[in-house]
């Protein structure tokens, strides 16, 4: 596995031979429709792994990448048979190491002991805004040592080969502590005038530059021009990989041979599909069904899926007893027990959405998800966004999703969340309202392996509805009830969560003055989006405009679905301290309240 | 100054003679309407300097306070004459060190040499989720050795009282190198059942418990009971601190004396009001001036504000030269200089957003500026929204605003991110259209002193359009052109940013055809929002409901605006990498696109 940045890593497909980049694709670079965009992306050309661009995201997804190699090797290599063995690469620079994220991660990878992850850290003394000294003089190394890395420095990482191939051995010879090889560089090598300087880290170096470059570097060939000698020595990987590849397709049969059951399952997840009837151990619920809070009902569905998914691997960011996200028929995924499937991330939530996405990239059938409060999910956007651009179907269990938490208080009621995940592409942005919605959620969120799903879960308990089901969800929104005989009912309550409660609460006041009232679960505005305009009428008929929604949230957004003659009842403030029911009947979040205005708008 | 969390930070407030938290305070923890939030909040109770709660922001926020106590002393303090002379205390847990954002900014308190900073890390090796040991290994002294700290240890924190002390001592003799004293202390010390264990982390003792620990500890006074002894204890420090007061008044007065100018300039700092006619330096542009990229034309104003701020200080995450955010008369704010204005934050985003909450919190008259790409707003998003609740208003300059950059692609192409801030609760999202928008959009956020800002900026050159001007952007949204002769034009068009010349060019060519258009600026949708309904009508009729969006970013949230019978074009997917001019075509970000979809909703 090689992750790196720009056009060295397409370089090095191209010479690596991937038909994927072409000379002329080379020659596209950052152009419109191009293989080759500013940044390598996983979903525009084969060959990248993982999508590059946001600093400490790479080395966070070659942590991620390297706890997946860990996880399945445990689960299935024998002693006789290795069918998962290979090394994570990774190179990080000064940035990389600057941000965060990066450190979250070093800090995961030396306490799980990924004897596997070898990374380089491109020490070469110049970020964008010039010499590192003026930001960055702390030692990388000693940091790395505290973290329970192996370190070794590479003094001259411009030419010295044998030092690089030698840091190499040694960092595989290494096997109980990830490896940091600090290669001391110079930027732009070889350019008279411009190496060693910030001027050649995200500017063309110019024709005039090229040219003494070239000079200094006794380099006499045309502009894309691959000598022959360079060809055959990096064709030569081309047979190999392929020898390799034949090698593992002959020992995984071997292996298949001696332990059917492990193969089984082992060729299940790498094929990247479901297991048969995996969604049917979600649990289904009738009002009948005692209430429950979404984050215990969501546990439900995970442990549930844990039996029939060998792909789920998870935990929490220090918060498992509160996410409720603990598969209780395993250990924790640890450095003596890395074939267990409880991933404690500690308070690193940043590292741990990258970390996961690193997981699904490895692309072998696993299925991450990750837990901390929703409204945490501020620390760790930049991965959830990159989830969503690399068409990484992480699940994101975030617990604690409105002021319906409570005592807390404003740090950690979460206000603009819904809508700011609302308005992010490709992200399934789920608030389910009882047991069936949870599951639902959960069936819809494992199906998409391409597309992320955020689930806000309540803390507090709710009651299982008339009206919901698993297969609804799929529809993101639909009607919960209706008394109205038409398509044209007095009003439309539009709620989503533990609001939906409330809504169904008030229409059954309205309806008892004679009204119509239909009543619509919001819970996936996403997947309402994709629906037909004839479902979409069918749900909400243009001609009814006395519509109000009610949701503990941000009312922004909810224009789209009650247009301007309706209201939108919500939280559009940070909230407060003090127990749940008391800041709702403050907040207005009410029956009386719904009811009230419904009556406005009917008027 | 002292950062610390909940109930502890409400006794020892209560204990040192604080009038905000009374006994009845304390009993009211966590309720309505109570002094005492779940977690200390700066905005509610007097002598809590910053909001705690997320963790790492903490020690971001010391970073920052001490930033300014070091910026402030070396740019007033005389060699006969200290009148910024104070440390900077923090204590953070094992969970603020697994955070990212402390490793930070603990980066950079190591960087700059913050003598006068140091930290308590209260070793007790339990997190929520139980024995760090399950996620948390790493050596934390040796990182921060490795950072650029001294550290102290010491071994018995829960009652050697002498070691601490000596701790600080010598804390305070390393006057080159903040400190952390690694204190080693047990959780829930004194309960004989739940000390060391995690069940005392978020939750009551219970009753049988608490008089266990009476027992335990031989406390026999009542709830809440405060003996003599520690009352009188405590007490002294009233005395103390009203001296300390009296004291620094005098050596103020001295200084006033002494050196006039410098007083002065010092007094209207701390006053917190702005010096008069401040704004008149902000630049004016008429449509016959050269256009500009809004993050040029920032540049301007931030060195044009610099003249008449002298409170103004700030600097980017490694991007000074694409945030165009240097004030050019000044230096770099570093070890040896700590009284320029420059900050080099190095790509330590999250740390930048937070440390800029503690330069503003320390309430000494700075105003803190601080800069990156507005896609990594998704990196300093949870520090943005401390800001915003802590009612800190930091200025963020955000380039690089839309698909507008180009080529360096979906990584880095902000889609969600003006809909995300938007939704969040006391934040003014600004996105300037031209030279005036941007002076006015600094106006008001400098005016704000409470309410931080957001400025999206673009990379690209857009020209002066006829129409704007700086007062305009305090109302948020405002006609720029009409040729309707009463309030009932036959389109309106909405825009903002470098839509906005798109949006004139499409009313030229529909007026052009008989009809009449309005053009609406939505520079700041929350300045709008706080219009009168009167003024709204003026410029929004509800009678019109031919009405046009057009913004290079999500949609989501626009049907505020152009209700369910209008059209909003914008980008509702991931971008590409490719030029700019080529992006707003294929987007269909265009004059020819808007006409056509003018038509449509005219018909």
């Amino acid at each position: 596995m090689f992750i790196s940045g720009c056009m060295l890593q397409y370089a090095l497909l191209h010479l690596a031979g991937y038909d994927s980049v072409q000379t002329e694709d080379l020659k596209q670079f950052r152009q419109w429709g191009s293989r080759t965009p500013g940044h390598p992306e996983n979903f525009e050309t084969p060959g990248v792994e993982v999508t590059t661009g946001p600093l400490g995201q790479g080395i966070a997804n070659a942590v991620g990448l390297a706890v997946a190699e860990a996880n399945l090797a445990a689960r299935f290599n024998k002693p006789d048979a290795k069918i998962v063995d290979h090394y994570t690469y990774c190179i990080l620079g000064d940035g990389c190491n600057m941000e965060g994220i990066s450190n979250e991660a070093a800090s995961l990878a030396g306490h799980w002991g990924l004897g596997k992850l070898i990374c380089f850290y491109d020490d070469n003394h110049i970020s964008i805004d010039g010499d590192t000294e003026i930001a960055f003089t702390e030692s990388v190394d000693k940091r790395f040592d505290a973290l329970g890395w192996h370190t070794i420095w590479v003094q001259n990482g411009n030419n010295d080969y044998d030092a690089i191939r030698a840091a190499i051995e040694e960092a595989k010879s290494v096997t109980d502590k990830p490896t940091m090889i600090k290669v001391t560089t110079t930027i732009g090598f070889g350019s008279p005038n411009k190496a060693n300087s910030y001027a050649v880290h995200g500017a063309a170096l110019g024709t005039k530059e090229v040219d003494a470059t070239r000079a200094n570097l006794d380099w006499n060939y045309e502009p894309f021009f691959v000598p022959e000698e360079v060809k055959s020595h990096w064709s030569k990987h081309i047979d190999l990989g392929a020898k390799l590849e034949s090698d593992w397709d002959a020992s995984l049969e071997e292996y298949s041979q001696k332990y059917p059951e492990e193969a089984a399952e082992f060729k299940q997840l790498i094929s990247l599909e479901l297991p048969e009837n995996w969604a049917s151990s979600l649990p289904e619920f009738t009002p009948a069904d005692a209430g429950d809070a979404t984050r215990n009902l969501s546990q439900r569905c995970l442990n549930a899926l844990a039996r029939t998914l060998p792909g789920l691997i998870g935990g929490s960011a220090d918060l498992a007893s509160s996410n409720m996200t603990l598969m209780k028929m395993f250990g924790d995924f640890q450095k003596n027990t890395p074939g267990e499937r409880n991933v404690r991330f500690g308070v690193r939530e940043q590292a741990m959405g990258a970390i996961c996405n690193g997981i699904l990239l490895h692309r072998s059938g696993l299925i991450p998800y990750c837990a901390t409060f929703f409204i945490f999910t501020d620390y760790l956007r930049a991965a959830m966004r990159i989830s969503a651009l690399s068409e990484a179907g992480v699940i994101y269990v975030m617990t604690h999703d409105s002021i319906g938490l409570g005592e807390d208080g404003p740090t950690h009621q979460p206000i603009e969340h819904l809508a700011s995940f609302r308005a992010m592409p490709q992200m399934l942005m789920f608030r389910p309202a009882d047991g069936n919605e949870t599951s639902g959620a959960y069936k819809v969120a494992v199906l998409n392996r391409t597309v992320p799903s955020t689930l806000a879960l309540s803390r507090q308990k709710l009651p299982n509805l008339e009206g919901t089901s698993i297969d609804n969800v799929a529809l993101g929104g639909y009607t919960l009830s209706c008394n109205a005989t038409d398509n044209k009912p007095d009003l439309i309550l539009l709620a989503t969560g533990s609001e939906l409660e409330i809504a169904a609460k008030a229409a059954e006041l309205i309806r008892a003055e004679g009204k119509t009232v239909r009543v619509v679960s919001f819970v996936c505005w996403e997947l309402y989006e994709q629906q037909s305009a004839e479902y979409k009428e069918s749900v909400l008929p243009k001609a009814v405009t006395a519509r109000v929604s009610i949701e503990a949230g941000s009312t922004f957004g909810w224009e789209r679905y009650v247009g301007l003659k309706g209201k939108a009842i919500g939280v559009d403030h940070f909230g407060a301290s003090a127990p749940a029911n008391i800041l709702y009947k403050e907040f207005g979040l009410t029956v009386e309240n719904l009811v009230a205005k419904s009556k406005e708008v009917m008027a």
